[in-house]
């Protein structure tokens, strides 16, 4: 029944989470990178941390599964996807996965961050 | 291939977003209600707005969907789901669509928290 479903629209400020699953990742040139498998929210607050992202292969990266912090996407209206300012360089050392992910618990977060360069903004509960 | 995917995990504190649809929703006293379609997540903050939940006619409500503010869902570890407190009597007359996902702009979302005497809290942009 749900596969008849209209799919849930997105807004000028809103998307539905199912859509942000499968949603395309660009670069800031405009290359299709790989797409979104889907983004780890805080059970409480509601807030994304991050997204996981199959390059696809691409960078000759394989389709392993990347964590990027969701403060690194930009949604861009006119592709209807996600930019993200990342080089294979970046990626090449980059955390990632296989078909089992780990837990996400804050130490992962931490290295995930670290490895960004960003500040980990989120409290030890 | 995504089919073989090991789910991604739960931790303490975070959920992955495809676990969330689908994941149940209790009352307090423990009944199950229905389950979580999907949520809707602004673009630029990655903030969850509301659950969308399906009622599945526990409450003689037919299968509409119903907006409800995240801020009113609370996880309930040992069941593994959402808790929220949601009478019939308060169902009975609120927001809610069928197959057709309405538009969710700030007029709307304005009336659901309206409806649960809950200030919006996000700022027209």
């Amino acid at each position: 029944m749900t596969d008849t479903l209209t799919p849930a629209p997105e807004t000028h400020s809103l998307i539905a989470s199912d859509r942000v699953e499968g949603t395309k990742v660009y670069n800031r040139k405009g290359d299709k990178l790989g797409s979104i498998k889907n983004f780890m929210v805080d059970k409480v607050s509601g807030q994304a941390q991050y997204a996981v992202i199959e390059f696809g292969g691409i960078f000759g990266m394989g389709n392993d599964y990347y964590p990027v912090p969701w403060e690194m996407l930009t949604f861009d209206t006119d592709k209807g996807g996600y930019a993200v300012d990342l080089t294979k360089e970046q990626l090449e050392n980059a955390p990632r996965h296989g078909m089992t992910f780990p837990e996400y618990d804050h130490n992962y977060g931490r290295r995930v961050f670290d490895y960004y360069g960003m500040a980990y903004p989120y409290p030890y509960i």
